[in-house]
């Protein structure tokens, strides 16, 4: 059995193979995907789908001088392992080794660096704009899934490229599915395409591009084939593709869901390994779970999730009550202005958006929601670190941008059982829209599933008394918080106040604390510029306290991938950083 | 010669009509429209195209009841007139008057606030689903101009709306502009179906809208046949209609990006009135002169602008370099990523956006450009109060949702030279992006194009030196600074720094005025939640700093339409507040 893939050291090795080695070497990288990802973890099905469509790209186009935008950027991982990165693959995802995603700083192969979907079309066409300008003959290359075409983003791209002359070529991965399956109107028309009950041409085509397809996208002959016909075709050209996520692996074929992202499993059987079983639950469960228990009590409860229902665990409502919760698709900007437009008339929504993915709505929380004071109830998982997914996932933005929307409330429950009565709160009816977010993962308490209580908007909570220096924070880092306490010598100095709320701030007990104690301590899991610190300090200002106060948080840069621990090290808001600058402050105190 | 407007309270006055008044009805209303935007100003072309469609459509559909969604919302002035804001139009766009825009606080006609564009089909269908759940038989409407439906939120709302059964009808109004002519393929796909050169079902049908058109926007009888049968149709609705921008009033049919927002005018003859000339220049035309002046010397420079042409002023480099300056439509989303692309190449991309509309593309800021630290010039015109625009327009939210963004530099040019200066600056090649944020109107420099200098990134200025107090700013507020210094009794006690860039900030010169001064006062024309005020406490705090600093800028509150004049003394950042704020200042310096 002839070994290829180890003497492939970029894609000049690949391109002197013949064409009948191709289908080998597709076999050989894909058992090396999984083999890796059996043990390393990372996303699996994505990259299975486009392993023949990522070796015919390298082998027809000429790359780096070509090039190749890979959408979203989970399915680039035979795209990194062909073009130099094969023997430190095994560290993908880590701190300090290769990012999950195409990242311009790693490789000159990869282009454009990527993680939010649907920027690649308008990327590579600003490539090939460039290109033009400067005079030279390169190809450029967007390839994109069904479910990132779907986004308002891509339209905007093939709208302004269907009118340039520019050297592009728009790939569209037709797997039918995103990180959940694919939905919307587009979804249905590609599917009749593919059954041959739509004229073929028909939209992309209207957008004036050059179409051809659909075509097998695991047949290498035909790939290379069709490509190898389009370079020499001039302008904006479509070349829609089939492909099958998971591909080669049974287990991910059938269960595309599961195998998106699957974390270990045996890479023979595809058999799924058992985590070692919490006894905690996941922030979103209690998320998904608590809006099923409150909207079978309110009828006017809602919910909607662009293209999330898994990663949000709104799937239990939409499983339940499939009338009332909606997955629009990678659609962030209408799902909140859906929202907007539902709460006129009364509903109450709980739009459900991870924190990073909020920033592509931005514009229509602040002037469809927070301008008409609609009381639409922002539910933001993975706010903070979010660990492996790296500088594009961190939902470490939120405080800062969110904090000078008027009319807007925002809130960071500390544990599930906040969680649920602030969502109980919600839905009971508020004056205005509110932000709830909180952290990828599990929480900290087993027995969350406690009755409803009401809480006080804008009322924080005092976890532990003491003099000298006050520790205020928002969300679930009060546990590292709890747990710095504990580590200094004299945590009977040292007081905990969960503020809740980052707006309104709790100004009453802010006024008692700023004349209680001598030094304050602000943490978060936001940026220190412009966050639940930055607030604290307006306070401080407006009524001409003048304490020491200490901000932490995210240092102002983009943080990379690693374990949230390893990152929340980086960012000194750990156990044991916060420990050492309570024992700072208390020396401070005592010199002073 | 029959008055049929003056009796014309609610849209059931209108519907008591017969059909055979409706013309002389719609000659009324247009020349009611003239005759008050004559005087008063505001946006005159659009909802001179649509008097006909907006009398169709109250007379056929039962609003409020029934519920119509103006997309943007400067068409709505027939919708105001109508909707018992007949007599107080006159008060239109001023302060304490009725909106520009449709308003939910004004009107139970106004279903939802707009200003910005493309959001209608998502509100609309969020409305008819909510009209689904409370099993409530209404009709929906979105009327959405060609230009806007090219947004990529709307056609995020379209492919939702495609695969739901929601009682939604979608009117394209169709008058091949926007603000600017109309671009995109999309729009070329519209001009082939209105030539008939194009299979009419085309790209709505394939959404799975039922689609009928185009007629005529202008023909009574046709639009109120169609809509009359559109209203038993169930489902997805679409229906395209043409209609001619500034209908009725020949300078304003012919000259339409003129005659859009005309200013005043001779209602008979629609000749404008010219305005007594000024000496200064505006902001817009120091950015589109100079930016035509960099390029002719650096053959890197490239302009985008999303739809704004016009009033970014970059139409003086469209115009004369054609291959370099692109209008890629109302598509924040794609401009900024479109830059980020191009900047991957090497090219120097000045991207203007309007400081409110970058609010749309605050994702590709953060994960195309800054992230990858490309050096996208951003031009952010329309910062601060926009004044009569009024809450959805106003560019105050930028300096606090930018500041939160690692790698990002933000600079505010005081004056003209400023502005030409740091754009120079920044086509040298900086090693990061900038975003150079400047206000609409009028510059204070008559003699603005000076040789270029070199600005040095993150220094500020001292404009004059003092004791005890001093002020800081950024940006055009400088001017109600210096102003309101010459108004105190003790101006020798102030000094004013100008500190130029918001980020990063010029800590030596900051180190520097915290040993020196007392107190300490920062000015901006932004959220003081956030804002540059806010960096300046945080670098306070970091240095453990304990000095009163007081933040002046725009409240936490979304601030009405108005003059910018009435508006700053509303948020005390006008002159003679600034003055009574010194004046207090230097009381309680005096005092202590």
């Amino acid at each position: 059995m002839k070994n290829i893939l180890d003497h492939i050291h970029s894609p000049s090795d690949l391109r002197a193979l013949t064409q009948e080695d191709l289908p080998h070497l597709a076999k050989e990288l894909r058992n090396f995907i999984i083999n890796i990802v059996a043990t390393k973890e990372g996303h699996l099905g994505a990259s299975l789908g486009v392993v023949e469509l990522t070796i015919a790209l390298h082998y027809v186009f000429h790359t780096p001088e070509d090039l190749l935008v890979w959408d979203v950027g989970h399915q680039a991982y035979g795209h990194k392992i062909l073009t130099g990165r094969r023997t430190n693959f095994h560290t993908n995802r880590q701190r300090g080794g290769i990012s999950g995603f195409p990242k311009r700083d790693e490789s000159d192969y990869d282009t454009f660096g990527v993680g939010h979907s649907s920027t690649s079309i308008s990327a590579a066409l600003g490539m090939a704009i460039a290109s033009q300008l400067k005079g030279e003959d390169k190809h450029h290359v967007a390839i994109i899934g069904d479910a990132s075409i779907a986004s308002g983003m891509a339209f905007e791209g093939l709208n302004h490229a269907g009118v340039t002359d520019a050297n592009l070529l728009v790939i569209l991965n037709d797997n039918a599915i995103g990180i959940d399956p694919s939905v919307g109107a587009l979804k249905q028309y590609l599917t009749n395409v593919k059954k041959g009950t739509e004229k073929q041409d028909n939209i992309f085509e209207a957008l004036n591009f050059d179409y051809t397809g659909p075509i097998d996208g695991h047949d290498l002959d035909a790939i290379i084939s069709e490509l190898t016909r389009l370079k020499s075709v001039k302008g904006p050209k479509f070349l829609h593709v089939i492909t099958t996520k998971g591909k080669g692996l049974k287990q991910a074929e059938e269960n595309q869901v599961t195998y998106h992202a699957p974390g270990k499993f045996d890479s023979l059987t595809g058999e799924l390994i058992a985590k070692s079983a919490s006894s905690l639950t996941k922030f979103q469960d209690v998320f998904g779970l608590t809006l099923v228990e409150l909207a079978e009590q309110n009828p006017k409860i809602v919910g909607i999730t662009p293209a999330m229902p898994t990663g949000s665990s709104l799937k239990y409502m939409m499983d339940q009550m499939p009338d009332r919760a909606f997955d629009v698709g990678i659609a962030e900007q209408h799902a909140v202005t859906l929202s907007a437009g539902m709460a006129t008339q009364g509903m109450m929504v709980f739009c459900n958006i991870y924190s990073t993915f909020l920033q592509r709505a931005y514009d229509q929380v602040i002037h469809d929601v927070a301008l008409q004071n609609l009381p639409v109830i922002f539910c933001l998982d993975r706010a903070g670190l979010v660990g492996e997914d790296g500088a594009t996932h961190h939902g470490v933005f939120d405080l800062a941008y969110l904090r000078c929307i008027p009319n807007l409330i925002i809130m960071a429950p500390r544990n599930e059982c906040e969680l649920r009565n602030i969502m109980y709160t919600a839905q009971l009816g508020l004056e205005h829209p509110i932000a709830i977010r909180y952290p990828r993962g599990y929480g900290s308490v087993a027995d969350w599933k406690q009755p409803f209580q009401k809480l006080v908007i804008g009322k924080g909570e005092v976890l532990k008394e003491g003099k000298d220096i006050a520790i205020l924070t928002v969300g679930f880092i009060a546990e590292n918080a709890k747990e710095a306490i504990q580590k200094v010598s004299n945590a009977q100095e040292i007081a905990h106040y969960d503020m809740c709320f980052i707006k309104p701030l709790d100004e009453v007990l802010l006024h008692d604390i700023f004349k209680t104690f001598k030094y304050i301590i602000t943490i978060e899991d936001g940026t220190v510029k412009g966050g639940f610190g930055s607030a604290v300090l307006e306070f401080a200002a407006e009524h001409d306290y003048q304490l020491p106060i200490k901000v932490l948080g995210i240092p102002d840069a983009f943080i990379e991938q690693g374990t949230v621990k390893q990152l929340q090290e980086l960012s000194h808001v750990d156990a044991n950083s916060i420990s050492n600058t309570l024992e700072t402050a208390l020396l401070q105190i005592k010199n002073s």
